[in-house]
């Protein structure tokens, strides 16, 4: 939770009135009807308690991951899962590479941690590159990346992202790597490191239900891990009813409809293109994007003056490593690109 | 979450087949119409993110309880609340009264703190006494007591528990008092230590909406407490978004049936007296209970020949203090009670 109004991510459409939320990276179809039926039935029966152990779920998602139900863990939301592995881990040297989502940051912070920070480079596109392995060291407790990377877009190279796994278990180092919109993009399951990982592997996977089946408000997250030890002590360290009944409902419920995100995939194909032609014509540099944002520069002052017309887009620049003019959006349907494309017009001479 | 059957808790309702299930204190009752309608309405609309803040339900909870909106914390359940409050205080030495609930020490003992145990004697029935004064010195760093107490039953004589607030004051001492099932009790409102909060008083209190308004699946608790920087310090441990929408919607309309936990308490007058009487006649020792669930002893083995039949009671055993043939039973509806009984008479010469 957040006391007041110090809140820096997307989404925040709770302090003012928004029209069109372009700022918060999900599913612009939301939920399957399945879905949204396993939370209505859920809401029927709320006295009883949680399944603590999770039960069905992991085995589902250990079944669709070949993973065993062991190596899975499951949280009230992936971010969850990122301030766990860290109270778990708590470890001296973390390896950021910036920009990227703020809660590692924020997550190590409030454990004591001062990350090292490995900057991408705006003229290489913030595409992480081989010097990244040079950094990895037997002194590195942790290097956590995510790609698809929030806000850029950008995708670890596969074999990159392979060589960088050698090194961390030459190193002892672990490797934390966020894979939440891995399902959003073309390359899906061959991007994951889902079937690269060996018993006892310092790696953690982190998924999400929230972007790729528009669950963002009911918080569904979790992890894949085969270090037994760490995921007894994230265990240790939670309460044992940390997933809510309908979550884990709207869950089980989304893995059987394991072909939805594939329908926002053939949309964002079409829609990337259309905004990025779009936003170009209008001035804007916009970074090819592998999920379903996209991350522009422009001049500074666009976000305040599209949220006054009630059209919130994420502003980049309180991330480490950009500046005031860079910004994310969501990729949606068709009409709300066309709107979102018309607004900027509009604010643009203003 | 738990990773597999290391639970220790009531409601285990999923690793085999329960009929009925005694061994969860929530409202018989379950929750009110509006509130399922709220939570069936937020199912439909998942895809935006939850207010962080929690803005709208910590102001309504602010105004429900006499205090500032400030002064509010919500948690993903009030279990995840005991979670974020020990990571944040990090105590050195703590003191627990013996038997209760199970967490307190779970959640300090994944700090590495070993909190100091006060016994509660069974020959007083449990009662908390003046002895516990003695005990709160200027090197104990945080006291968590439980009123009514899980599970027992037995609340802290108001007048005992202004004694120990003022120890506390004077010794430095944290008192994180846990209210979640003062509602539920006839005393209610008089019971509670919210309209004694002080600026800057090192006092917590734990309330939860799944008991009084039947929500344990959902999960949604809060934290009262005048200490700005600890409710900073838990703020910051923590994800931003703990507290899903269909919680925070529920827990917005639970706060519109104020009369609910009233209309459950009415019925625990009569059936507490039901049980009471029944037990005694089986044979059994049963405590007076102030909440909504009843504590009684008799031979060890009830609780295994109860499973057998699907009756779920909490077998009380693996609590601090207690002993093989320590049972607690929620209380419930009448024809259910008669279910109980009947069960136990059953089973008791087996």
């Amino acid at each position: 939770m957040v006391l007041d109004q110090g809140y820096v991510h997307g989404g925040d459409i709770y302090s003012r009135p928004i029209r069109l939320d372009f700022s918060a990276n999900v599913n612009p179809f939301g939920a399957p009807e399945a879905v949204k039926a396993a939370v209505r039935s859920a809401a029927e029966d709320l006295g009883a308690y949680p399944d603590p152990c999770c039960g069905s779920l992991r085995e589902k998602l250990a079944a669709a991951n070949g993973v065993y139900k062991n190596d899975v863990i499951c949280g009230n939301g992936a971010a969850e899962v990122i301030y766990q592995f860290a109270a778990a881990l708590k470890p001296k040297r973390a390896l950021l590479p910036v920009p990227s989502f703020a809660d590692y940051e924020s997550a190590l912070l409030g454990l004591g941690c001062e990350p090292t920070f490995f900057p991408l480079q705006r003229e290489k596109g913030f595409l992480l590159s081989e010097d990244i392995l040079d950094a990895i060291g037997p002194s590195t407790d942790l290097l956590m990346l995510c790609s698809p990377n929030n806000p850029t877009g950008r995708s670890v190279d596969k074999g990159l992202l392979l060589k960088i796994l050698d090194r961390c278990r030459a190193a002892g180092t672990w490797l934390f790597l966020d894979e939440c919109f891995y399902e959003l993009t073309d390359e899906g399951k061959a991007l994951s490191l889902a079937n690269c990982l060996q018993e006892g592997d310092r790696v953690f996977l982190l998924r999400a239900f929230t972007k790729a089946y528009g669950l963002a408000g009911l918080r569904l997250g979790y992890g894949l891990c085969k270090d037994r030890k760490m995921l007894e002590t994230m265990s240790r360290l939670s309460q044992p009813w940390n997933v809510s009944s309908p979550a884990q409902a709207a869950g089980l419920a989304a893995l059987d409809c394991p072909d939805w995100p594939r329908r926002a995939r053939e949309l964002f194909e079409t829609e990337k293109r259309f905004l990025t032609e779009g936003l170009t014509a209008l001035g804007f540099a916009v970074l090819p994007g592998d999920a379903n944002f996209l991350f522009f520069s422009g001049a500074a002052g666009l976000y305040e003056k599209l949220r006054e017309r009630g059209v919130l887009i994420r502003n980049c620049a309180n991330y480490r490593g950009l500046r005031p003019g860079d910004y994310r959006i969501a990729v949606r349907t068709r009409v709300e690109n066309e709107e979102l494309l018309r607004a900027i017009e509009e604010v643009k001479g203003v």
